[in-house]
């Protein structure tokens, strides 16, 4: 009989953790403590439920409170914050008493980041990042059918809700403080995506920043700083913050656990915080970078749910051949808006300069399929690699819904150490509807070898 | 001033090594015999415009003869047919008169093999390979509109055939010889294929052989042979045969050229027969596997085009960084029939263990995006390794239609010789409208490693 494995957090890193653990040691008693009401749920499904494509609420919850507790027996707490860490005495304190433990996960996740502006707490302004925080923004949304909502961030995720929030029939206008929109992405393809939002009938602006909110009758009085020229004063009737995250590390610092990348809690490569007996995954931990080998901040869902599983492996001391190291990431992400799907993984050009490469970048566009089928769609790519080497260092694609796929090859090659010669030479699929004899992938790699037609 | 290259073949793998040639030696004359009157179009697509898919035929046409001719500068000669090669006098024979080479590539393709039955000389019997034979093809369908057809043969062009003969709104049947429909693709994802053509309303019939045709009034009496009991008689509007293909090598055999794996013209790494002088490329040509290293036949348009480039600049000695040798093959094909796209890459599990791999296949079942999103679809993936060493050996996968661009991610798996415990670790992008949290690709990996949920 092992003692209590203790998980803070009910969402992915929290629970893949917990029924790791489960599954592996099934002698060893697990507690998850949530603060919410909710777990188990998809995070980055809350957009399709607002926008009306997931049509409840319900149909996010990947695995139901009560089959966790039935079925796979965690003593899930709900409602139940966790206070505080004693790690000299392995107990965790809530408001409902102390609980003790033998290893603890801490799954925290990440909280938005709201500009630094006065006013954030004005009726009418909502941030998105968990269950509660979608459940009032829907509320809002229900109280001003068709009004207007301006949204603050051109990340992906403000994307999505621009997106979701057209089809749900609003006026939806967008600001982004940087000189483009999709801060980060390069400048060619993050073309394609603003195309796109136009034709959305998103108003999108760059370069305009959030200087300030207050109420005004039942609206939301908004001052935007242009980089040049006067304020500009306008009135929504809804306003989404969407400016970012940043890891919630508060348990895990007051437990004395050293922060590394991004001031998330630093974990080595089986989850283990600098403090015996505590570990931590997801979205509040750090991870390391497969390419550059460094420590990053990169919180993704995928990565949260594997880091989960390694950590409760750890914590069990299971054995077997299942993982017993964190991979490390690719920051790989993508997202889709408006009919384009985009995303990256790996380096990109000034990421792969500053982790020390002698990078070089080359942009290629070609199609989804064979360009007489109906439906054909434009995929751009954009290959990052080490010039004297030809390493793959990463990518980044824009282009039809089925990107997404498509950037399972990219990770894959890049996490393989492929270089740009190789990549020419797979012999990929085609078949008219479904590929190009030439695929975008293909066509980008030959153009760097001079194998191009 | 290099003496000229002669190309036989005006298709994929010939325009391939003739473009090549005129971009990387202008001054070296390159002439293009080709026995029918069409060039440079896409056979792949012959299916779709049969279909209606594709409203014209010269939509199909990559690029134009005039174009070949004017601004790539290649001496094309359509409805000429080579018919004998004089390797010592580096003449090729025509029945217009003979050329001279310094250097000739033979890419005379592939041909059907019909079954060795009676009657193929019936009207109304077709075969499906050429532009010509798809022009026939046409004019027999424009004659019986609504009319009942039979497929025999249920290769990724039969089923291609089998949905636009439906989409055409003809009464489509088809048998196949085999056990099960898709010769050679497993079992258990063969069921899907087989389900979803029941559901588009072909009558599809297996362990049942053709064995005789004979004209019936206007149509075609056919006479198939069950595994057991009587022979039954049948008869259709038209019968379509897409019983496989086999190179095209008498020109090559005539010159003294070597056969190799399938019957077709053995090349080295460089394109070279074994004849001085004669190159060989496309889908007359052998090839060699990724994998397994042995020679194979593996006729697909993505290697011919590929394997004519190489071709090209080895009989022009160019030299760069372009590949100088053949990458191999993964013999990666894909189709999609009735809205299911199924492919595979690599060794399938016969195959590896023919090669003399210990190796063990796992097949997964996992959604192509978030459960809870409209149009999600399962993807069955079936992986292959080699069970002492977890490199990944093939793949064979059937889902929606994107599943082709996850065929890509599995081929350069392989080729990179990822391991499933690699693979596994990969960090992939996931959004909710485009990829799961777990992709099908991931499951299978993990499954073999124990890292599933």
């Amino acid at each position: 009989m092992s003692g209590p494995l203790v998980v803070v957090g009910g969402d992915a890193a929290g629970l893949s953790a917990a029924s790791e653990a489960r599954r592996r040691d099934p002698s060893r008693p697990v507690v998850v403590l949530e603060r919410s009401a909710h777990v188990s749920y998809s995070a980055c499904g809350l957009p399709y439920w607002l926008g009306g494509v997931v049509p409840r609420r319900e149909d996010l919850v990947a695995v139901p409170a009560e089959e966790l507790r039935l079925r796979r027996g965690i003593d899930l707490r709900t409602g139940c914050e966790a206070l505080w860490v004693d790690p000299a005495a392995r107990r965790v304190g809530t408001a409902a008493g102390e609980v003790a433990y033998d290893a603890l996960v801490i799954a925290t996740g990440a909280r938005p980041v709201p500009p630094p502006v006065p006013g954030l707490d004005t009726p009418g302004v909502h941030q998105l990042r968990s269950m509660d925080s979608a459940i009032a923004l829907d509320a809002a949304l229900r109280d001003r059918p068709g009004g207007r909502v301006l949204l603050v961030g051109s990340g992906p995720v403000g994307l999505e809700m621009a997106h979701n929030l057209c089809r749900r029939g609003f006026d939806v206008h967008l600001v982004e403080a940087a000189e483009r929109l999709v801060p980060g992405f390069p400048a060619d393809l993050a073309a394609r995506v603003a195309a796109a939002l136009g034709e959305g009938c998103v108003t999108a602006r760059t370069r305009l920043a959030l200087a300030g909110l207050a109420p005004e009758g039942e609206g939301v009085a908004v001052t935007l700083r242009p980089r040049e020229g006067a304020d500009l004063a306008e009135v929504y009737d809804l306003v989404v913050l969407g400016t970012g995250v940043a890891p919630r590390v508060e348990l895990a610092a007051g437990a004395g656990c050293a922060l590394g990348a991004g001031g998330a809690v630093r974990v080595d490569r089986r989850g283990r915080t600098t403090v015996p007996g505590v570990w931590a995954a997801g979205d509040c931990a750090t991870s390391w970078h497969r390419v550059s080998g460094r420590e990053v901040w990169m919180p993704t869902a995928t990565v949260a749910t594997r880091a989960g599983r390694v950590a409760a492996r750890d914590a069990c001391r299971v054995g077997g051949r299942a993982p017993a190291l964190l991979p490390g990431v690719l920051g790989s992400w993508v997202t889709e808006a408006f009919g384009l799907g985009f995303g990256a993984t790996g380096l990109d050009l000034p990421a792969a300069h500053e982790a020390g490469f002698a990078a070089e970048a080359i942009t290629r566009t070609g199609r989804d399929r064979s360009g007489y089928m109906p439906g054909v769609e434009e995929v751009t790519v954009r290959l990052v690699h080490d010039g004297p080497t030809g390493r793959l260092l990463g990518w980044q694609a824009v282009g039809g819904c089925d990107v997404s796929s498509r950037l399972h090859a990219l990770a894959i090659a890049v996490a393989a150490g492929m270089s740009v010669d190789d990549l020419a030479g797979v012999d990929l699929a085609y078949a008219p509807p479904l590929s190009a004899l030439r695929d975008p992938l293909e066509l980008a790699a030959a153009a760097v070898i001079g194998d191009a037609a």
